[in-house]
């Protein structure tokens, strides 16, 4: 480990006050002209304008010094909502959707979450390695340094398991930050499908405890949906994932106002997904709670839905959250930068706010806020060089990947 | 030169009549499974299934053959709109837009079409040659092989002239097919603020004789707009131009209904371009004329507007192309496959719909038509690899570049 200088670099960044953003400092950032960033032992040391960085690096040696051109740094992506663990695209059933053909249909020909975890479930370890590292390896080059990771399409203890040693693989042979996240409770299992609360007791009762005593997943996930699990099927779900140390997220009030938001508020979740049709009172207490919202807005691009409101959660004060929810059905995109746009264009956020949602928020939403998410001392050396003066050209540069250059713990990666 | 055979292919093409495809004909495309295609001097030879290809090479001697695993292969896009001969990027204008400041205070700003004019007429050729060339890279890796460019921020008569030399250059020493427009009717210049119609004097006298004796541009195009250029005064610009031995293109009816796409069918210029405002009658006019609309969704994306009436223009009988309309203003985007995105997800078309609008009639909108946009033999062997099994990869794959592999003339370009 060698210390290092990165010199000559417009650089925006959150400043971290121990806590997500919210309200009016959701777009609160700090911009430093001619910036510098002295890297020790792969953690920030300093960041501040280049004079006061060296004379405060007085005395140590720097054993490396990269000029970054006057270029803008921002903090690496944290993506913190994906399903990019899968075996199989869903390349086929994309082109039926397009062309309006009924979800129950599509169920038919054998497509829906369902044909996932059959690919899962037939996928030796290595398959399943393979596609999810060349998903990893692309949210890499667009910038995701920290990637939140799902399991859900296994259903079965068995598979459940085999999902989350493939993500914690990850972890190990990339220079990502993995955060693994066991989502048994994704769909109800096909074997289960006409006594869904024995899938439930199944999850409660052996999955869980499974998944902890092996202590490779932090977080729990539940998709309450109509027609998936109900809120109380959910709070069950939560609750025993909980009493078995797991930290808690909620996919909430995707397509119907079902309560999620509302039990995400009473557990006090880290973090609420989706949200598009969660009720205002909800977003309330959400934001009473403190619980993030992680919103996906490339998903309601790639179904053609409307986005969700996150204008009005910033003014409400719920901390806002932007993530990918990279997947093979609903939302194949690994681009935070797309995301960013997204966010920008559609949901009204401002650019600085966009960003923090993508970086700090986006930490703190898989409970690594401490750790990542801006470019404070102390943490992690994550940052981008973009192809640009500022984080504008994330939105103004369309449908382009704009990250020059990668940087975890002060290394080049991409 | 060589003969190569390409194998292995699923090949998805439209196939030329000789015109450019539209109505129930708009997605009409060949898929070969197991598909090969054999290239001679660059030129497409044969296409179609592998053993029925090998058949009809017998005794050719074949010099290389390449495996392409199967993957997808389409024709190489071709991008029949943009302004990506420009100097310098507007960034903090893009920040300003978003931020909802009026065009005006833009304008007062220093921003707007003008500051690109001030930008190009400061630059010397080889600064102008590098953003124009590295615009021009970025859209070959995003699978553009041939790619209209105007002048148009010149506004004088050596600027303009300038402008067109640099996109000869850009012909000249990259891969890409390239075709020029000049556009000095792009706005009124500064110094005719007040006296627009001595600037179409200029236009008609001076700058678009001086275009036709240098024999470096195949286009006029002009900005038929309120504020820019009236119907009467794009009238005489076009009559001017095609006197003169030029083609014809216009923006026509892009923010209100002024009539431009009338004036289009009047004339039968190849295409008219924008046309979110164009009037039923006045496009039904097209569709009879045989004009091409030329559609620049990622404009209407970076601009927050409604889309192009797409669907609507394919049901009247319009052959309709897609282009990204790459500027430094409106929509700094080069990507052909975020504008294919677009066009499925936002304007209806089906995913045959948009391949053809992308290949085979961007390639008419050029005149280009009897050289590219398909997979015919003597044509030019410009296709692309998708990372994907179908066409279906460059919507599913959202906010990405599926764009795996890059040939042109059956050589390997990016
Ligand atoms: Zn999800
Ligand atoms: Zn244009």
């Amino acid at each position: 480990m060698t210390t290092k200088l990165f010199r000559n670099a417009r650089i925006v960044t959150p400043q971290d006050p121990g806590a997500p953003l919210r309200g009016a400092d959701q777009g609160k950032v700090r911009e430093i002209e001619g910036g510098a960033l002295l890297c020790r032992h792969g953690l920030v040391d300093r960041v501040g304008e280049e004079a006061e960085v060296r004379e405060a690096a007085k005395g140590t040696e720097i054993h490396e010094e990269v000029d970054l051109g006057g270029r803008c740094v921002i903090p690496g992506f944290v993506d913190p909502h994906t399903h990019l663990c899968f075996a199989a695209r869903r390349e086929e059933e994309f082109r039926l959707r397009l062309e309006g053909t009924p979800y129950l249909e599509i169920l038919r020909r054998g497509g829906g979450i369902l044909s996932s975890v059959r690919s899962v479930r037939s996928a030796s370890d290595e398959e399943l390695f393979e596609t999810t590292l060349g998903n990893a390896m692309s949210a890499l080059e667009h910038g995701t340094t920290t990637v939140e990771v799902k399991s859900g399409y296994g259903l079965d203890t068995e598979t459940e398991l085999r999902m989350l040693r493939v993500i914690d693989r990850l972890r190990r042979e990339t220079p990502l930050d993995v955060a693994a996240t066991f989502m048994g409770g994704h769909a109800v299992a096909e074997d289960y499908r006409d006594r869904p609360d024995q899938f439930v007791d199944l999850l409660c009762g052996e999955m869980i405890p499974a998944v902890a005593e092996q202590g490779i997943a932090r977080f729990c996930d539940v998709f309450c949906e109509e027609g998936v699990f109900s809120v109380d099927q959910s709070r069950r779900i939560l609750l025993a994932a909980r009493a078995a140390g797991l930290e808690l997220k909620i996919h909430a009030d995707e397509v119907h106002d079902l309560g999620g938001a509302g039990l995400a508020a009473e557990l006090g979740t880290v973090s609420a997904e989706h949200l598009l049709a969660a009720s205002e009172p909800n977003l309330e207490a959400m934001a009473e709670a403190g619980v993030i919202a992680a919103l996906l807005p490339a998903t309601a691009y790639s179904l053609r839905k409307p986005y969700a409101p996150g204008r009005r959660m910033v003014e409400l004060g719920v901390p806002v959250a932007l993530a990918t929810d990279c997947n093979p059905g609903s939302c194949f995109c690994e681009s935070m930068p797309f995301v960013f746009g997204l966010g920008v264009m559609h949901m009204g956020f401002s650019l600085e706010e966009a960003l923090v949602a993508s970086t700090l928020n986006a930490a703190y939403a898989i409970g690594l806020g401490h750790r990542v998410g801006s470019l404070d001392p102390g943490k992690s050396a994550d940052f981008l060089v973009l192809d640009g003066s500022t984080p504008a050209i994330l939105a103004y540069h369309a449908g382009v990947n704009p990250v020059a250059e990668v940087y975890k713990r002060a290394e080049w990666v991409a």
